[in-house]
């Protein structure tokens, strides 16, 4: 006989990098797919070594990492991952990054500087994924950055279906902590119904480069509950700062909702401090053990949606339709 | 003998496309290099020819293409260009490209959209581009789009300086005709001394999705002469209804400024119907007639700027320095 | 459960370009699979936008363009569409060129010239066709041109069938308009019985570069129908010019075969003057108005070969030998 | 319809080079598939050629290339079979090479030097290749060369059965012929069960580089049935000399195992002549006639194993697991 | 001190391949530079071995390798010199290959066939020459094949300023042995004043295909001495069946000029047998033995060009213009 | 005029990572260099942002970075200064690595493992490394692991200098501490002329994997001075435990000789209760505080190796030549 023949299936196997293993456990319930068990530890000098207890051969893999700190930990953790399933004979390799890294270094701000975001995604590929599955990124443009298929998903959605339901019946405003997220704000403001955008515009002194002189509201807030939008909170020092510009504006009652809760320094003792009555966030990085603690935080899950794009990526089924995010 | 040595020089040589050869002349000016001349024609069913009068084995190529409608004709001429330079043995290839093209597709706004700024990138590295050397790109991220060095200049610098001389003595107000660009609005700001910002929030109606039900400017725009800016002028549309807006709320004057001159379709038209008395562009790209004639239309040459930045990079200096832009 | 198994089927999906899309239809029908909708306009400065009206995760596509003028936008268009099904999650993209664009410029001819031939098969894997389906190459060299399969259809098979029915009791001749062309006359000899070939000299003057002084028909065509051939008619220069000179010399009647007809500037008022009985073409690109009108133009349809190639390459059949072209 | 789905076969077909067909036909006999039939000739210069005498569209395609002398007569072909596969749309390629090539210049051993078996690995994926399976590297930081799987495997299981049956009852010592391969005589002695082990040093002359003044063994053999143990026989130099080193050391016996039996210019006779019982090799490289006449060599068949892997790969089954090997 | 500087300078050396380093030298006198010693041998089982005896650090390489049988051997031992050339920090190479290997495998005559040609240039490339220079291709198309400048030079100015000298006074026919060449004849005709040109044309069997049923000549050459071209002689069959046909034709004289002397099987005996009277070849292969005694074929050194070649690539001159050829 | 020449120079920059400042300014003592200065630092998430405060247009770039823990910081500070030259227009750069990362993971030890080694050298080439310098690597082999010329420079000189003047007149022999390490015993042999090597052999437990059951020392060690030498030194568990071996076997004293001081965890404490005399290391890694306070460490400078390496690589001098090293 010259040739043989056999029907060619597909398997999904679902890997979880060390950074987080609850969330990548959750959305494994949501699919039914436990992570495959992995051998991993650090030797002393800081050196990784994982080893797959099971073959991935021909499976279609997802890894899922996020990436809180020690974030270097973790890209190279991945990277090293992504290559054992290459050399593994992996079909196909999907990095399911829920908070993409060095996201905010997309772009030289001034000479000599590195863009870290593509970097992050050169090397991906150069390890050897093939496509990447990630969740509101910094700027929509790092999809291009990536040589290959990018699911970008939003959690807008899962947010901004928590604050219809508890702030439906108050007058809002949707404020951008600074000039960058204002187009943001329109989003919030298209989904929660026309409500009033505002922002915090920073007067820099014209002498000294980087030096704020004052800090104003720009846009309608009076009496308003306003919802401070961003997408992300790292030392917490924009918005809280942003947050008292609102509270001397007469405002109602001020909202902060953010999908990657970085949560990094002084962040939680900003929070706790700030004219803020609630935080929404979700977890796409884990929240630190004293964030867990101040109960004006509330944390939504976003593994269901992960879970339903993996679903739909595994089956070549549209993303798009399903989400309402981009596919 | 087992071996000749000689003393390694480097040679600049300038090309220009075919879209709009007069700026590639003056940047030679400023640089005191004509343009190597180069056959070049199309065939009757559009396929393009290139050919250099003159050797480029070994020089330090800079192809200086603008990207005026039609603008895949100017695409592909680019590619062919870089083409004959590498299989002609230039030593290294510049990309001189003031108005990036496609730049505002840099992102897939829904699902099944192409990303075609990535895609003009990856083209220029096949073809053999080395560096690109651009002005204002739509997004500062694009620059991590390509696979090398980017020099980004900014025509900030040169659109402003008329703008103080001009406008010194008013007090002004820097209005984003949309969400989109209130952050520039800032810089704007910054640059002349910490004026106010505003922008023009646009309400959509949430039953019928990208139907505008309300403009509204959002801002300190009262008895202030507006420099409404933005970083292109297609079709206008958006900055005239922007224009329009500010002159029912009280403003003293209003005045465009904007890098790059598409004046597409209606564009014309519209700015000489607009309350707007001045219109501030540069020569990125060539003004059509019909604009030319537009007294208000003011056109700033970018020229110096280019041949400058061409100059540092022939002689290895600092991009950034000179320019404050980015290298 | 630490994996899920699925059986993994495929799906071929047809795209059409908007060059020539009664061309894809035809195609569609013989396959029986519609052209996917697509939106698809193009913006005043030229830059094109295309986005796919339903999901193309996962799918075999196939993505039909003509590719007559003004080529440039197809060529464009072509890539702009790979790059959005590439990051749509597509499986594997083949192009389906009936014309190659640039198969002219497939060398060098003299220094500092482009080989836009091989940048083309460049442009089109770097936006990320995976294969290549195409008619009659300019030279079959093209295929290696690109980084992957090619599959080359040959339409002499659907030619020579016509030709043999029409034509099958006259005394014929082959004839070359070049010295270019004698190869492919002797494979229509061999397909035709055995008639004798012939070809036009064109002397030049050794002082004068490239001026022709003289033509001059070399071979046996006294009394015979003359088969004039040639891969495609531009602008119908050459192969008017060589009917021009046989009629000179006692032939019977001339017929012109050709498989693209690019037909561009004078050709069709050429084709009507000259002394030639009948034109026969396919249609690989579409016929001009004008050269519909003409009488003894005789179009085939190239649409059956195509649909049939498509099938085998979705099916893993064989193109060799189902066509007896080169797969 | 606007698409048309199938159900996903694969098939599984093997290639032959002709350096050693006998191999390829009995590892196709345990896999009940019969190597592809393929036309295969040499012109006068020595230029190959090839094609292969059915369809290749789609199949999962191993190439099996034994790698004796000539070398690059073989390594030529495996390249151009694997360009032909590509070329013809098979849908992977993975190259069986019993015997990796060139593995021994895996370094610069001093500067100016190729490293050539890191060129074999990109010129096979140059070529096309997705995969290698190979048979006891020479050093098994060469998988690492490959972009790519490689299946590593070990022929030390199929030489250690043969050893402890027959030999299982004498005391044994393991010997590395020089310095070498000290780790490789330690896993055969964790293997048959924690014998000694020993290696031949060889001391230089500090005055003339690379000039051995004395050999001596380093170890306790005395009085043991010594295996002395290689990767590979090329000239058998090394291995003869440390077996007369051995002979004068007051050992009982002396057996050699080796995988690869090169066996090229005096091997034969000097492994005739050696105060050697046996020789046990692989057949990973066809046995040279005077080779196969010299009665104490045996010679165990590798296409069991190699087979059993195929089928695994074939399958997406684990290699790790069947063969104690790496996969 | 933050940097140090200092002036660049360039280093050109020459490498010879084994194959012919007569040759080398020849070109290495024209230009003064000496072939860099070189380590060089084959193991018993064929594999190479290279070492460069000089530091090759930051030189401008010229590796120079002819092309006769084993030609799999020079190719092998080509990419290995180039990728210790590579590894040994040579800071360009460029590969001069007088005959370039494979050259007529340019295209897939049949389907499952491989595009040799392609895959060399490949292969060169990843070996890491950034350049090529070469003679007479069999198609020109050859040089799109590499991904870099490919400098192509033409033998037809020396062999024709020989044929010019010597049979200036004839009335001369130029003629293509079979369809294929009829193009060069052309250029031969319109180089040496505009004398007939003509062609040997094979009738097939139509029901038995590749049998050729009959010969014939097409064109003027009655009374004239004939001018037998084609760019190689390989087994010299198709050229001496040509000068048989021409021979009853009423022909004056047979002289053949070719660039490339493969001369293999009975190349010699077939020329030696031949109603011709000269055969005027070049040295781009090295010229067997018996090919030597024979008087009637002469030998042109093509050093010259090449060494001219060399030396306007090292000086960043113009090839195009000295040698008429293509740069 | 239609270009501008320029003599070219070359100017070397040297850039130093956090990890290990003070190597970097020592080598730049010795060039007379001083490293260029840069702002660096952590983000509280533990992003990394550097920017190089002078321009880097144009030059040579020496990257110097040592890998001491953590060494996932170390790794990607690397990779974002090297994409920080490239996108500043470096024009080459080398990365001096006086360690190499992950170099023991260098093979797959059991299936489904990665190969960080090779993994490591493609994320610096992904960055934009050209070349690596590096000193003495776990395996050779390595080397091949990178697309580009490497460096390896050996610490053996060094060591071995100090080694000679201090232990010149003692009966000495060389041991490795397992049986992975005998043909470095045997360099080290040649080097001091000849003294006998020795090893430890490990039994393992044929029924329990990896466990081991008894250490011997294997050949002559018997009142001598042993030299245990090993490439690194991490918890210095293995050679510990083989000096245990050592000082019951009789010999006079013991010494230990390593080139990369890891001294991980609990290596101090185990280096200072061992039965050794010296510990002579060198500085490719910075020295932990608590090892610097033992007396019995010896730390010898890499400084002087790897400045004339840096200063010929700019010069285009031999590495070869000058160390002994492979180049």
């Amino acid at each position: 006989m010259a040739s043989m023949s056999a029907v060619n299936s597909k398997m999904l196997m679902l890997f979880s990098g060390r950074a987080y293993p609850e969330l990548a456990e959750e959305i494994g319930k949501h699919l039914g797919v436990a992570p495959t068990p992995m051998s991993a530890y650090s030797f002393a000098n800081g050196e990784l070594f994982v080893r797959y207890q099971e073959s991935v051969r021909g499976c279609d893999a997802f890894v899922v990492q996020s990436m809180p700190a020690p974030i270097n930990e973790w890209v190279m953790e991945t990277l090293i991952m992504i290559d054992a399933l290459k050399r593994g004979s992996a079909k196909r390799i999907t990095v399911v990054l829920p908070f993409y890294p060095y996201a905010r270094q997309d772009k030289k701000h001034r000479g000599r500087e590195p863009i870290s975001a593509r970097l992050m995604a050169d090397l991906l590929k150069t390890a050897g994924a093939d496509r990447i599955l990630t969740v509101d990124l910094h700027t929509a443009q790092i999809q291009g950055f990536f040589d290959g298929p990018v699911d970008h998903l939003f959690a807008m959605g899962t947010l901004a279906r928590y604050v219809e339901e508890k702030y439906a019946d108050r007058p809002m405003a949707i404020v951008s902590p600074d000039t960058g997220r204002v187009r943001l704000a329109e989003r919030w403001s298209d989904r929660l119904g026309g409500c009033p955008i505002a922002f915090v515009h920073k007067t820099r002194d014209p002498l000294k480069p980087n030096q704020v002189v004052a800090h104003k509201v720009v846009g309608d807030v009076e009496g308003r509950t306003c919802l401070l939008i961003d997408d992300m909170i790292d030392t917490a020092g924009t918005i809280c700062s942003a947050a008292e510009m609102l509270a001397k504006s007469g405002v109602e009652d001020i909202v902060i909702a953010s999908t990657h809760a970085i949560m990094s320094g002084p962040a939680v003792e900003r929070l706790a401090a700030a004219p803020v009555s609630e935080v929404i966030v979700t977890n796409t990085l884990p929240l630190p053990k004293e964030a867990q603690d101040l109960d004006k935080i509330t944390t939504l899950s976003i593994a269901p949606l992960v879970a339903k794009a993996i679903w739909e990526v595994f089956n070549d089924g549209s993303v798009t339709t399903l989400f309402g995010g981009l596919s």
